[in-house]
């Protein structure tokens, strides 16, 4: 049977979204490995609007689901409508917005929260015994919902970058150095994550990192 | 020495833009396969916005540049002040935008215009002798320069629709029927199309075509 994948995006765009290379090339994987995907997002405001050629904020408000919905070809659900016994496992692209919407860990780093719908399925379906996924700067979102679940010790990376790997320490995980075109498993805490944009130089390698963090977890969803 | 691509977004969306999973995964290939790529888009409003969660056409208006830069991670230009001296060729993924931004096709089906600042550059990169692409529903604006340029008989797809293939046969040239796995290759009139999304039933699917389109435009261009 198909495994079940869920993907939680955070908007469209690298500045205020979901990074859309990373969105993409994740759904990419899963359907070239066969996975059956739902993709969702939080039903919520935007944290703030950027204009992406000029890289300013900009006086306009968007709907991060509504947004989402591009990248998903309007196949897409309200995260708080999905149940996470419905899935196998979830993943999640970075982009800003897994910083902005799904979280708010670009102002307030170790002190992260979650958004509240996505760390309802993100702690259920962990607590089910389900492995996650994430990339770029989502896994500060992992090693809080696993903070608060009491695990302590799991590996994850975002990079190299010494600043969010010591938020992600402060939240009692541990923090490991990877390449673009590598990924981390841990097997034993059910976490794959891998740096994407964090350090990817172009696609060829980005897509490297991602099909092997997607790989992994579809292992870990299959053992 | 690295060929240099350009390629045309329309938008930042299926329904009113750059469809986004074509344009990411021409991106990829052209990335795998070692090109130098410009990304651009005309610097005009969109023809519309759609909310792409519920696919309803919303008061707003976006510019085509400015969303298109979503794809592009910022880095893009306006077509107009891009040379064709500069490119090796240039490729145009689909998704409405090509229908209704940087063409009319949408309203004007044979009767097609093309944006000004695109069909200038398209005229003058395929006047210089260097091939063009275009997948999903962009194929129409080649056959419409390449009509206005006098060419006759160049062998385009956009997958099996009745009704774009009669347009682009009323535009002179000759539809062929294609799976959105492969691609059309036109070399006498160095013409690459792929079906993508007007076929395409999932994403591995969808980088099959897009890739044989790419690997074939690039062999075009270092023959």
């Amino acid at each position: 049977m198909a495994p079940k994948v869920g993907v939680i995006l955070s908007g469209c765009g690298v500045f205020d979204g979901s990074e859309i290379h990373e969105a993409t090339l994740t759904l990419l994987s899963l359907a070239q490995r066969g996975a059956d995907v739902v993709i969702m997002a939080p039903d919520i405001p935007q944290f703030k609007t950027v204009n992406h050629l000029v890289q300013k904020d900009v006086q306009e408000t968007r709907n991060v689901l509504v947004e989402s919905a591009r990248i998903a070809r309007g196949n897409i659900r309200p995260v708080a409508d999905v149940k996470a016994a419905t899935l196998d496992t979830v993943i999640m692209p970075g982009g800003y917005g897994a910083a902005l919407n799904t979280s708010n860990f670009a102002m307030a780093g170790q002190d992260i929260q979650v958004e509240a719908s996505v760390g309802t399925l993100l702690t259920d379906v962990y607590s089910q015994g389900k492995p996650l996924g994430a990339m770029c700067i989502a896994p500060p979102i992992l090693a809080k919902i696993l903070h608060d679940l009491g695990v302590r010790g799991a590996r994850l990376t975002i990079g190299n970058d010494t600043q969010v790997a010591a938020a992600i320490e402060a939240l009692g995980q541990e923090h490991v150095q990877c390449t673009a075109d590598s990924c981390v498993v841990d097997r034993e805490h059910r976490i794959v994550t891998t740096p994407a944009y964090m350090l990817a130089q172009d696609m060829a390698e980005l897509w490297k990192g991602i099909d092997c963090a997607v790989e992994n977890l579809l292992d870990m969803v299959q053992a």
